[in-house]
């Protein structure tokens, strides 16, 4: 939805309007996605306030690098929120399979366990790329131009909120997952991310809040 | 820019890009400002998934109410987004002021004061109206449909994204302030601000995980 030249690209009263209603989707998972599509756009501002700018040509090549990497995560991201809402729907038209019959009660089950499984993919791709995101808001904030570096900040928190919310995304399917080792690994990996992206939010915001201080 | 029929309501790509681009507007406080209309309407989303649904005809008043207020905070927040363009603006305008003679260069001082104080106003209103948002989350949480309390808790992630995204942009505006008393004043409502806005989302956030654990 929020790629370039999508023709599914909707406006931004649209997109909350879809939210909004009563209906499933787009719901959480989206707009966990989007946020993580927000903080990506942040880093490339950055760079591009710092790319040609006097005082910064040591940088350049590794700031380009950065930005071109932000703007690959924010497709991908973009990417996701209709991904989201596809699986979710996945889930949904599962549990609406006939059970009148014994052969038809397996098939339902194994249909939503299956449904459930691809359910939590766009959300943990949402997790994991948002990580990456934040740990580009980290650099922008420490190696871009200093005057925008509250944009890197903003970048952290969104993407710190994108990354949560893929989390509690992946949850709420994991918690109706029945293969038990899938599952402990999976929240494994959803404490790691969680806390990776704490930490590197809380030392963007103490450092950055530090030199607003200091000017 | 959010709002509805707004006639500069732009898609979601546009936004990204305009925010990408290497100019000072949108930049985040424009991206905070979305971020507590996304919130809002997540808000809404659970009131519309509760109001009607067998077994919450007893809140359906009080959902209602919260759904309302819930839209007139995502149409404040999404107004928000084009003021803080404007404002931020108004600061760049006045540091471009001539300041050849005496009485420009204190004319100038005196515009760039000015404009830094009208440019914190809006960063001020999204982080107060984000932490009304996130409240209405943790109500919605509380006694909204359980199969959306995700939606509730991603809501107040972004509300908290929104809220500290506004906080860190009325701090830059600050930093170049001269008044101390009104710094001084305004620093310690932005504390609270923020104290109050992580409290709220932490208890949120624990309640919502526990029960996904528990389901």
């Amino acid at each position: 939805m929020a790629q370039e030249d999508s023709k599914d690209d909707v406006t931004l009263s649209q997109f909350l309007d879809a939210v909004a209603r009563g209906t499933a989707t787009p719901g959480g998972g989206s707009v966990s996605a989007l946020a993580g599509t927000l903080a990506a756009a942040l880093v490339e501002m950055v760079v591009n306030l710092t790319v040609g700018k006097k005082g910064f040509e040591g940088q350049e090549a590794e700031m380009k690098k950065m930005g071109e990497a932000a703007h690959s995560y924010r497709e991908a991201l973009g990417a996701t929120i209709a991904q989201d809402i596809n699986a979710y729907q996945g889930v949904m038209k599962a549990y609406l399979l006939p059970r009148g019959t014994e052969e038809e009660k397996k098939t339902r089950k194994e249909e939503i366990q299956k449904a459930l499984k691809r359910a939590a993919d766009p959300p943990l791709f949402t997790a994991a790329t948002s990580l990456k995101v934040l740990k580009l808001c980290q650099k922008a904030a420490e190696k871009g131009n200093p005057n925008s570096q509250t944009d890197a900040a903003v970048g952290a928190l969104l993407a710190e909120a994108a990354l949560r919310g893929g989390v509690l995304n992946v949850l709420v399917n994991l918690s109706a997952l029945e293969e038990e080792n899938t599952v402990k690994k999976m929240r494994q990996e959803l404490k790691r991310l969680e806390a990776e992206g704490i930490k590197t939010r809380d030392k963007i915001l103490t450092q950055v809040k530090e030199r607003l201080k200091a000017e």
